[in-house]
């Protein structure tokens, strides 16, 4: 489907508008998710998959940049709804969320391939950092400083290292667990294995 | 420093044959931590950045992968002794080589760089992973079974979460933490946290 980029009044231009964006968008992300780096990627070469012309793109984005962020934010997945009674809970939904979209191939591969980009494109990374990363980390440290607040998480511990154990678990399963959708109860175990510890009964702490 | 590439016979060939290995292995890494990717990568490039010429290059490497893998490989640090009394320690022996090797600006770059192309070069970094990364969880995963056979570790513990969770707490460090070298308590305080658990006194599991 080819959606033409004339120069005339629109007369419902809202519906075309957000279909052209969405054309837009997908295009990004299957030319990085096919392996072209944000580098290699053109504004032409977006167009063209997407079936626009140059001024539509330019019309919504002013550069490249601006629009890779954009796409890469679309694949994240909304932050869930926490109950907000039990920590264990909250911190098992926001888990889940994660692995849920870490669990579409096309997520993954063009979130390593932007990802081993960062150092090229500090900038870009740092805006899809602020704009995607940071509201679901803050999430995460709000559940965890909620459970140090009440007595579910013991008051002595490092907030940002707990940060650290639960989404590095999900990330590495990400990266180096077998591919494929990661395990449905994966966010539970990990919480639950986090919560209880690893310490056997001839530990010596 | 140039390395001349002469079809001469070589005197002494082993110490200008290593030097000059190092150069190339030197020059590979310089041009991926500068931002160049496997796929832009050329024998071409890399025989001009180490002073060599192509032939020597393709006397010792066949294709630019098998010179990528081993590059990669010597950024791995090697194994650590282990003590083999304390799975504690050790754990935390293993940990703290992964802070060394990934608070090096140049390594956390490269790696960067290289793992994001893991989707374009599936078989480069299949043969990374069994070259340099295998033998590192293989020592991590002897060390849980050890603690798990001796009461040191929880007997029902699921052994590939622990090794997620120890190596993915690590990995977040490297990738999300902040800029510079990892915390020098970093390792034990992982191993720790890990081991006591989160769930505070008021923990209902």
């Amino acid at each position: 489907m080819t959606i033409q980029d004339s120069g005339t009044a629109r007369p419902a231009g809202r519906p075309r508008s957000e279909k052209a964006e969405k054309a837009i968008i997908d295009a990004t992300l299957d030319l990085i998710g096919e392996g072209m780096g944000v580098s290699e990627l053109s504004i032409e070469a977006i167009a063209s998959r997407a079936g626009v012309g140059k001024t539509t793109i330019y019309r919504r984005w002013s550069n490249k940049e601006d629009l890779v962020v954009d796409a890469l934010s679309t694949l994240k997945a909304p932050l869930p709804p926490l109950s907000g009674i039990s920590v264990r809970d909250d911190l098992i939904s926001l888990l889940d969320a994660m692995r849920k979209e870490a669990g579409q191939a096309r997520t993954r591969c063009v979130m390593n391939i932007a990802l081993g980009e960062a150092d090229r494109y500090p900038r870009l990374m740092e805006r899809f950092v602020k704009r995607a990363v940071e509201p679901r980390r803050q999430a995460l440290r709000s559940v965890i400083e909620r459970g140090v607040a009440n007595g579910e998480l013991r008051s002595d511990l490092d907030v940002d290292l707990a940060m650290a154990l639960f989404s590095g678990a999900m990330m590495w399963h990400t990266k180096w667990g077998p591919p494929g959708d990661l395990p449905l109860d994966l966010a539970e175990r990990v919480v639950d294995t986090v919560l209880l510890g690893l310490a056997g009964e001839r530990a010596t702490s």
